[in-house]
C-alpha cells in the first residue's frame, strides 16, 4: 500500500510538513529532499512547516536549513511549538517575570513577549513574589541536578501557568543515541506536584489551526486540500486527523518499513497514506 | 476574591458558558439565570454555549431550554462536542456505516454526515467489514453488557477511526448520586485495545475555536475581549485558558464555595475571576 | 532459543502453573496438557496452579479440570486471587456486610469469610450504613447498566475498602472474541471516583507468597527451586520474576510464536525460559 | 477520631514503622520519640523500621540513628527497600555486571550479592555487554544530565532486568523545599522505553513479608498482632492495609492535622487508628 509522495502531493494545494524524520534526521538533511521543495514550486503548491521544536526562534531554523542546502524553508514557512507558547504568554500574563527552562537561545520567543524572561538558573528560589509564568523550552541550558529541583520547588511554591512548549519525550542524537527531550522533564514535575501544565505542540491542535489561519489559499479552499506529512504517528498523524485534514506517513523517521503495518494496527492511528519518504526523487527543476 | 458577576462580564463583548453547573443542574434551571441573558442582550455581548452534550442535537437542546424558561438560548447559540465529531466525519470519513453507542436520537449528528448510521446494538460483529467509523455519543440506547463487549471486539477486529463525542467522566443525576459518562466507557475501552481514540469536548480547544470561527465579533476585536465561563476547572477552566482567552470560575456545579481555593492550588489551573454564580440576579428587563 | 518443556522443568523441585492459556484456552484443554502432571507426579515435582480467576472458588475450579479429564489437578493444588481476597476480608474488616459484584458462585468466597455478603444487585442505594467493604469477582451475574451505576454510588457515598479479586481487563471467550474482564470496570470506577481499591492477583506477589508459604518443600529447599510457568508476560512473568523464582514462557496463551521475541524486547519482562507448551508429549506413564 | 498512641500500641505484640514523618523529619529526631522505644523495650513489644530509603545500607541507618540519640534503632531492626532489591540480585542475576544510579554508599546493597557494581557514571555505553541489570538507589553521586541520559540509552539498548529501590517520587530537605526522588527518574525512563521495571518498596507488600518472615513472634501471634505505623496513606497505610495487618496514620509527616480527614475520603486509603504522633510522651523509663 506504499504510494509514490508525487502521486500523493498532487492531490492536495497546501502541505503541511514534519521536520524531524521528514525533512532531516540527526545526520543533516534527507538525501534529495530539497528536490521536493523545488516541485512544490513549480506547482503552485503552498507548503508550511509544522515544528515541536522550541529550542530556536523561526530565523534561526530557517537559518539552519539555508546553511544545510534547503534555501526554498524561510522564516515566514516554519510554525513552531514556541510561537504557540508566545501566544499564550502574550494573551493571558499581565505583566512581571516570566522564568524558562532552556537555552538563551530559546529565551528568544518570550522576548517578544514584552514579558522580563529569566533563566530558571538565575531564579532566587527566596524571591519568586514576581514570576508570572513558567515555560519549558528546551533541555539544555542549565544545570540539570540543581535547577530541575529548583524548578519543582517554584511549582510548589507559587501558583501560576506552567507552559511545555514542546511535548515530545525524546529525540534522537545520532543513529543510535536519543536524548530524553523536555516534555519527558515537565511530565515528571505534573506527576510530583499533581498540577495541571499547559501543553503545546503536536498532536494538540493548536498548531494546525495556526497555520490554517495564515493560510488564505487553505482557508478559501478548506480542509480537504491539505496533506499533513509527518514521521510519528501520535503526534504528526494524530493530530493532523483530529484537525480534519488528510495524512501521510512517510518511513524516514521514527516509524520504519519493517514495522509500520504493526504500529497502525496496535496503535489505530491510520494515515491516509504511506510514503517511502517525502523526497521526490525523479523531479529537476527546469532552468 | 469572589467578583460580581456583572462587573466581570461587562469588560468583556463576547461570552462562552458552560451549561451543566453554569445555566442548569439536576433540578432544572440554576434560578434566576435567565435575567443573565436579558442583560447581556440588553447590552449587546454576544453569547454561546461550549456544552460536553453530545446526547441530543442543538435544536433538541435549545428546546429543552425553551421549555425550561430560557428562550434566548437559541439553537444557533449552542455548540456541542457532537458537532465536532460530525465535522470530524464529514471530513475524513469517505463511505460506508458508521457505528455509534446512543440513542436514536444522538445520531442525530451522524445523518448529517450523510454516512449510514448504525447502532452497535444493531451491529452483527461477523459482518463488520464495512463499518467505517465508529462515534461514542451517549451512555443509554443500548445493552451495556452485550453492546460494549460487541463494541470492543469491534475496536479491536476492525481497525478503523474511532471518535469520543464527550470526554466527561460522570454526571450528575440528582443532588446525591451520579451516572457513569460515555468518556469512562470509551476510556476503558482503549486502554484495553491499547489504541488512541480521537477525543472531542472541552478541554480541548476545538470547540472553543469552532466558537471563535463563528462570531464575526470575536474574530475583529481579538481574544481579548472574549470570557470563557464553566464551573469545571479540568474542562472548562483548563480549556479556555490554553486557548488564550480569560475564564470566569462560577461555584454552582462542580466547584464548590468550601474547596474552590484549594482546588485552584492544587490543579495549577488559575480561573482570571471567581464568581458565585453566573446570575446577574439585580437585573430587571426595562420594558 | 525456544528450550524443551521437560528438559526446563527437570531442573526445579516446585511449579507453578498459570491456568488459562497454559493449561486450557476457550476450547478447553490444551491438547496432552495431562501427560505433563503424569510427569511432574512420576517424578516427585510438585506443583500448583496460580489464577487470577475468582469466579469459582478451589473446589468448582478442580471440578471442571475433573470433567476435561486432568483429575490430578485437585482443589489443593489451586490458588486463587479469590483467597487472597477472602484473606484480606477475614483480617481487616470486623462485621456488617460485604457487597460484591459477581454471580452467586463467586460469593462463595464471600461466605467463608463469616461475613453476610449481599450482591450489587440487591443492594438498596438508600440504606448502605452496614455495609463495610466491596469486592469485584467477577463480570456476570448482575445488570451492568443498573448495578455498576448503582457501584460507583456505593464507592462515593462510602468510604470503604474496595477489593478487586482480579486485575485481568479482559478474556478470551472464543477464539476470536474477547469478553471485559471485571479488572476493568474496577479500574473505570477507579479513575471516577479517585479513590485507590486494593488489588490482588499476579503480578501482585501476594498469590506467589502465599504459595510458598503453603509449600513445605519450596521452603525448605529455597525459591531457586520454583518455577513459574505462564503465557503473559505482565501478569505471570513479571509477577514471577519479582517474587525472585525462575520463570518459564509458554506460547499458548497470550503471546504468539510469531511475536515473543518482540514482546520481550518491548516490554523488558525477560523470562528465564521460553518453551512452545507446556506439553511433556513424549511422556507415556509407566502402568 | 485522634487517639492516644500508647493506648493503640498496647493493643499489639508486633509495631512496624516507617521512618521520615514519623521517627525523623529534615530537622532530626520527632521530639521525644525515644521515649516510645523506651516503652516498647519495657513492654516487650517487638518493633522494626521499614523504610523506603536505599540511600545507605542498615549499619550506616541504625550509626545515624545512635548519633541523633535513639540508640533502640539497631542495624537489625531496620528493614530497607534496598534489602529487598539484594535479594532479588542474588536469586536472579547469575553474573556479570550490575550498573547503579547513586552514590557508592548506597551501592553498598550490590556488594553482598557477589556482582561486580559500576556506578552509571563510570560505564560506556558503546561497551555494554557485560552489565546484566540497573538498579536505581539514590539521586545523588552522579551528573544528572549526562548520566540520566547514559543510563536511558543503556535501557533501550540492553534488554536486562531494571531495578527501583525506591519508589518515593520526592522527598523534603527542609521545611520548605523537597527534592526529586530517584523514583520519579526512574518512572520518567519507563515512559520513554515503554518498558516495565521491577519496583521495591511501601505500598508493595514485599517489605511487609520480608518483615513478617523474620519475626518468630509474629509468626506465632498472627498478623491481627501486628500494627503499621506511618505518616503517609499511599504507601504506609496502603501497604499495610494491603498486607492484612491493622495500620496507624501519624500526623507528623505528610499527611496533616488539617486535612487527614480530606485525604482519608478522597484517596479510600483508611487507616485503623489516627494518632497525633507515633510519641509516647507521658513515659520515662524506670531505671
Amino acid at each position: 500500500m506504499i504510494k509514490d509522495f508525487r502521486e500523493v502531493v498532487d492531490q492536495y494545494d497546501v502541505v503541511f510538513f514534519d521536520a524531524f524524520g521528514v525533512l532531516k534526521n540527526s545526520s543533516g538533511l534527507i538525501p534529495d529532499i530539497e528536490k521536493t521543495f523545488d516541485y512544490l514550486v513549480a506547482n503552485d503548491i503552498e507548503f508550511y512547516i509544522l515544528t515541536n521544536d522550541a529550542s530556536k526562534g523561526p530565523a534561526k531554523l530557517a537559518e539552519s536549513y539555508l546553511v544545510k542546502g534547503l534555501p526554498l524553508v524561510t522564516e515566514d514557512k516554519i510554525i513552531s511549538s514556541g510561537m504557540m507558547a508566545r501566544d499564550y504568554l502574550k494573551t493571558k500574563v499581565k505583566g512581571g517575570k516570566v522564568a524558562y527552562l532552556g537555552t538563551k537561545e530559546s529565551a528568544h520567543y518570550l522576548e517578544e513577549t514584552g514579558l522580563h524572561a529569566v533563566s530558571i538558573a538565575d531564579v532566587d528560589i527566596n524571591h519568586i513574589d514576581d514570576i508570572n509564568a513558567l515555560v519549558f523550552l528546551d533541555d539544555e541550558g542549565f544545570d540539570w541536578f540543581k535547577d530541575i529541583n529548583k524548578l519543582l520547588n517554584l511549582v510548589r511554591l507559587r501558583n501560576i501557568p506552567v507552559i511545555i512548549a514542546n511535548t515530545d519525550r525524546s529525540y534522537p542524537v545520532n543513529a543510535k543515541e536519543v536524548s530524553i527531550a523536555i516534555g519527558s522533564i515537565a511530565e515528571m514535575i505534573e506527576k510530583i506536584t499533581g498540577k495541571k501544565f499547559i501543553k503545546f505542540g503536536k498532536p494538540d491542535t493548536n498548531m494546525f489551526i495556526f497555520a490554517y489561519q495564515h493560510t488564505a489559499k487553505a482557508q478559501e479552499l478548506g480542509k480537504q486540500r491539505i496533506l499533513m506529512v509527518g514521521d510519528t504517528l501520535n503526534t504528526d498523524i494524530l493530530g493532523g486527523n483530529k484537525f480534519g485534514i488528510d495524512t501521510a506517513l512517510v518511513l524516514t523517521g521514527n516509524t520504519l518499513m519493517e514495522n509500520y503495518q504493526m504500529r497502525i494496527a496496535t496503535t489505530g492511528i491510520i494515515p491516509d497514506h504511506v510514503c517511502e519518504s517525502a523526497v521526490i526523487s525523479g523531479y529537476s527543476k527546469i532552468l
